[in-house]
């Protein structure tokens, strides 16, 4: 019966956490744990001793995900629950790690329970979800999408170890990535829990997000080229300051998000060129992004971007070059699943909201290649990416409720 | 007779400024030949060659200037000519090396012409200009005015060499730095030729300048504090976005300086933390510089500047620290030296325009302890501070016959 009550063990989950939160690598910002880091294989090694416990049987595939496979009653392809454990440079602890945590209590939950399920139980533990070293990110759902390429694998990172090579010190294994390919009908379907990084939840007071989607993301690079000049010398109507236009760039990036409604954009890396006190700066370079829920609105901005970017290199005289190198579209999560984790919340009285991610996620590229859905958990002060970076247990607890629920409600369903 | 005519050699002069261009740090941008370094001290030992060829008598004072004299008929306080060698990094052939040539050139025809001067002549290469490795600038002519405190000697450079123990190794002695000082009538009067670094003499189409005076400089640092947040989650609405707000900053500058006429105001130099593609700029340092003709006109574009910084401070929501770091006053010549500077031109039929300097010199320090003053010639394009600087050599000549018939005109008029 879906009236199951997995009731999951916030003591449980509150030592996870915390006893991941010490992987970290203890010269960088607290709390860091880079992909293919010592630290990341640390927790990588610590999670499978996890898995095990929970009875689940471990494997790393090609691709360096670790998966713990609980067997189904009958040969079906298998629902997926998991997260990440990698972080950004200067993180917290709960990004990704949450998501690894209640999925593997859900595991325990369901094997105390001795639920039982049709489909296999799948906990993942995606590799390289943030930035990694090599440049890119989501590494190991890319891999299960079938879009992670001979040139990915090329990359080389500061040491000069290819991600190929990394793959292997992981226990992946390049040369037969095509066996951890998940794409047409690998997996029956995914649930993903994860903090919200932003303040809605809190806002709203609920201890639960239905996330109806994912923004897509628009990433780009802009080189202004002005004149170095002395900067003593050089009267204010004669210049051709790249940081001075580069500012226009910034403020028009942010007006024309802000005025845009539901979405955001923002400058988040820039470098100046020379950056000496008493030189007019001859070169800019800064790095964009902008997010929308659809395409239509995002590309809608970037032209608006575009035409201001013209207008700041009439004016000022200088040289902008500027495309975007990366796109992602926004995803929708099928109406089938939001379906059931909506059911699942309501019938459990828990209070939710449904909203986007405003970031990408591992769901990115699952959605590609199978039904599934993430649920949120609030973050406080919708604070995300650093140390302060804060969700209650007792919150995650609720969330690992409903994702237990909701996976015994898909294996019913997905069975028939 | 103030008839005399130097008649100056140009091909002197173009050789000796392409040969100091040979003394250029490799690994660097060209020409490169920073204070104290292994390139600097070969291009000083090589001035020692040219000044002991002009039938100078060469020493090197406590303060590491290069002192090359002739005697004077009289035991009267010498006038002083020269520039400096080093360079900023990155920067041209000609700033400062245009003036010590001249002033070399000088000392050569006066004793080919075997000029009498009643005063010593003594052709001053005053040690580290530019910004050096110590953080500050003009070393030298600060010793000489008996600026150059023990607080100044205890600076380290990033190898850990204190600015006491580089002093020595150019030949210096920071133990008796008294010695070097020429306050109270140490130097009868001063005369320095340089590239005017800025485009009005090219615009004017004359070949000369007449200093009137150097602008104030005020140079202040600016630390915004703002919420680095994650770039995808955090609405546009709850942004507390440093890089926003120092965008803002650079524009009020701009804005505040342009309006206030013959002022320039300049941030060059920024850093923003954390630098981060999908990260909201938490932390940004900015520094800036504004400089002006007058302390009025200074101190009213600094009360708009923190009016500006008040203002988005309060529509932003962030913190911002500023405070002015370096302070320097506006020099203006004595009219009796100007006056002789002019006539000499005139008497030549030499045209000239009247202008100020928007770059800070050695001349700032002479300015507090003798009488003296700047002469100027062309920089194509206004460029400086960059390997395209570039001034004619003819028009190097031309300014070397008026700093050598205004030094005759001065030697006659300071005696009585």
């Amino acid at each position: 019966m879906t009236g199951v009550r997995f009731e999951p063990k916030v003591e449980r989950i509150r030592n996870d956490i915390m006893k991941f939160a010490e992987f970290v690598s203890p010269g960088e910002p607290p709390y860091t744990r880079i992909s293919f880091s010592p630290e990341d294989r640390e927790a990588r090694a610590y999670v499978r001793l996890l898995m095990e416990g929970a009875h689940l049987q471990v494997r790393t595939d090609a691709a360096g995900n670790i998966v713990g496979r609980r067997k189904g009653a009958e040969g079906l392809a298998p629902i997926v629950i998991g997260s990440h454990l990698d972080t950004v440079r200067g993180g917290g602890r709960f990004d990704g790690v949450a998501g690894v945590v209640a999925a593997l209590e859900v595991a325990r939950r369901t094997e105390e329970l001795r639920v039982e399920l049709a489909h296999p139980l799948e906990v993942v533990v995606f590799l390289a979800e943030e930035p990694s070293p090599f440049g890119i990110s989501t590494i190991g759902s890319r891999a299960m999408a079938g879009k992670l390429t001979g040139e990915h694998l090329a990359i080389t990172d500061k040491t000069g170890r290819s991600l190929g090579e990394a793959l292997r010190e992981v226990g992946g294994d390049p040369d037969r990535l095509p066996e951890a390919i998940r794409s047409t009908g690998g997996i029956c379907a995914f649930l993903e829990l994860h903090i919200e990084q932003g303040p809605h939840l809190e806002s709203a007071g609920v201890p639960l997000g239905v996330v109806t989607g994912i923004v897509g993301i628009w990433r780009g690079h802009i080189e202004v080229k002005g004149q170095p000049d002395h900067a003593g010398t050089t009267p204010m109507g004669r210049r051709r300051d790249a940081l001075a236009a580069g500012s226009d760039i910034v403020l028009a990036l942010e007006r024309v998000c802000a005025a845009a409604g539901d979405m955001v954009g923002t400058v988040g890396r820039v470098e100046v060129f020379p950056n000496a006190l008493n030189v007019i700066p001859g070169r800019m370079v800064l790095g964009m992004e902008m997010r929308g829920l659809t395409i239509d609105r995002i590309e809608a901005a970037a032209r608006q971007f575009t035409d201001r970017l013209d207008r700041i290199r009439d004016e000022r005289g200088v040289d902008i070059s500027f495309d975007f190198s990366m796109t992602s579209s926004p995803v929708h999560f099928p109406e089938e699943v939001l379906a059931v984790v909506r059911g699942t919340a309501q019938r459990l009285q828990i209070p939710y909201v449904e909203l986007q991610s405003g970031a990408g996620h591992d769901a990115n590229h699952l959605a590609g290649i199978a039904p599934g859905a993430m649920i949120f958990v609030p973050s406080k002060d919708g604070r995300s990416h650093c140390s302060d970076e804060w969700t209650d247990f007792d919150d995650i607890r609720i969330g690992c409720e409903v994702l237990a629920a909701a996976l015994v409600e898909l294996d019913r369903r997905q069975k028939a």
